[in-house]
């Protein structure tokens, strides 16, 4: 980690000490439902055989891995030098439930929850609010709800959805957040759980490691959708942040969408611009688990094919299992496009 | 096109006719039904703005675009110096039907009109005969049935699969495959249609602009599969070719299961050897649709990356949409990268 300059972390996982953490800010009949089973997001049936949370982050006065504010400073913020710490929290799986009156109320009372017993405690904090897709219009009532607290920077949803991004349903969404000036940031992990699709398109993988390698595919589904749907033109403010999907796949996809619009662009009429343009001007993207090539210089190859000084954001996952530690890669990079990786393009962003 | 080389085109989609064409090689009760009803391979729901087939490859005497193998050879083989020409059809899609016992009828029909009207009209022709894996027992009895016609080179099947490739019931048909020296090519195109899952882990994709855009992530779902599931340890000599699948997503994939598999490892402790490894010595790729970045220096950093002279072979796809002519990206390879993916590992692989 580069301790001589500031660093803006985005993506850092807030954990609540135990789903009971959220009653005090739920309404019934959630509340009852919730105290007696659990959150109710639904599993997604590839436990990982290393756990998920890193087991050296748990706090000494116990509970799991970031579940202590203090303790989170101390072992995160202050060793690294983080000005800003972007909270993520990890209920963005919510747009999985069945229900979603259920998934809703889940969203609403983490935030609150958030905005009580996390952005007060550290000066570096800011927060994700999380909501769930499922009903729009609920969606866009949550946002309008949060959006004025100083502290609230971003929206999260999970990759884990539906249907895919571009589609109309969610553009009230982009409307609210946009008028805002939220970005959304997406977070992978409940594919094929709840009421979204088998993660691939030939059903289910059979354990963890292919379910982990396979997510960054359900990005690529995103961006294009997002792309050829117009939503870029339609909501030309609205920026995007894909979390932990790793980059160096963009190259194919930037490269594949142009090509097939030179071929169909009757399609899709309402695009002005080449689509790896709007992926370029729209959409951020966080460095963990940035991909490691045997040679670095093949990475740093693709950072130059997708200009990544101005679409990447450092983030350390902190506690998951693979968060890692970019800066034998990016201290490669000249200072200028390590000083945007690490803060400038965060600080733009969030408005920091 | 390189016309002072000779060349092998791995994917050359003769076409029938007419359905009809299949139905002398068909039994009951499957020629009644297929007479009235047409071959029932259901379809994808996503047409094509531009049309599949190209309109100006139509034979003059009439039918669909490669249906002529006279026309076909006027057209292609002779133009472009194509020594071999490997005949991929356009019937993979069988293994997306329902019934396998409808599915297996096609296949083996298929199989026995292509020996009986392809491979004896000119002497570049080869074969791929279409298996259907919904039922494995069914599959390898009519691999041992086709097998041995010396102009058989290869087994094709869809990419659009009910299961991932690498899982155990796909195993029987991998020992028959070796045991006769055939690779196995897939072909992308029916995803989301029939038994297959939804095209992306968030639903269906809204036109074919999308769907075809996002075709390379199920080969990086298969590919993920067949490494980690064991597939090339099980079966060494066992090789994959990935047709139309593109190829600058490798080094992504190859990066992050390489990454994950350092840290999952005793998930699947039958590997021996890092999974980008089994990737390079067990799987081919060909050239169409090749991606066209606007910098051409670009896709040549990525053949580095991925070895690309040895794993890459050409293929024009003729007479679908989209085929291509990446001579001005191969022209700038070194005459021996290029003789090698024009020609020689072509010619290895098949032992033409």
């Amino acid at each position: 980690m580069l301790t001589n300059s500031k660093v803006i972390d985005v993506d850092v996982h807030n954990q609540l000490k135990s789903f009971r953490d959220l009653l005090p800010y739920l309404a019934e009949p959630w509340k009852t439902l919730i105290a007696s089973n659990g959150i109710g997001i639904p599993d997604r049936g590839y436990p990982s055989p290393v756990g998920v949370l890193r087991k050296d982050c748990r706090p000494p006065g116990g509970g799991p891995a970031a579940s202590d504010p203090n303790f989170l400073v101390q072992d995160l913020i202050e060793p690294y030098n983080i000005e800003f710490a972007i909270l993520t929290g990890h209920l963005d799986g919510v747009s999985v439930m069945h229900d979603p009156d259920h998934a809703a109320a889940v969203a609403s009372a983490y935030n609150d929850y958030l905005v009580a017993e996390w952005l007060p405690k550290h000066s570096s904090f800011r927060g994700c609010m999380v909501i769930a897709t499922q009903d729009p219009v609920l969606a866009v009532r949550e946002i309008d709800r949060m959006a004025e607290h100083p502290e609230i920077v971003s929206i999260i949803i999970g990759s884990a959805q539906r249907a895919l991004l571009g589609q109309r349903q969610f553009h009230p969404i982009y409307e609210a957040a946009e008028r805002h000036g939220l970005p959304i940031a997406i977070h992978p992990g409940g594919e094929g759980s709840g009421i979204t699709s088998p993660p691939t398109a030939s059903g289910y993988p059979t354990r963890y490691m292919e379910y982990h390698t396979i997510l960054s595919q359900n990005y690529m589904a995103h961006l294009t959708s997002l792309v050829c749907e117009g939503v870029f033109e339609k909501f030309p403010n609205l920026k995007f942040v894909c979390l932990e999907g790793g980059i160096a796949w963009l190259p194919h996809l930037m490269w594949r969408l142009d090509k097939n619009y030179k071929g169909l662009r009757s399609s899709v009429p309402w695009l002005k611009r080449m689509p790896s343009e709007y992926i370029r001007s729209n959409c951020m993207f966080s460095t963990q688990p940035i991909e490691e090539p045997n040679n670095p210089k093949d990475l740093l190859a693709i950072f130059d094919m997708v200009d990544a000084e101005n679409i990447l954001m450092f983030s350390s996952d902190y506690p998951h299992w693979d968060n890692d530690d970019p800066t034998e890669i990016l201290r490669r990079l000249n200072p200028e496009a390590r000083q945007k990786i690490f803060y400038e393009n965060a600080k733009k962003l969030y408005r920091l």
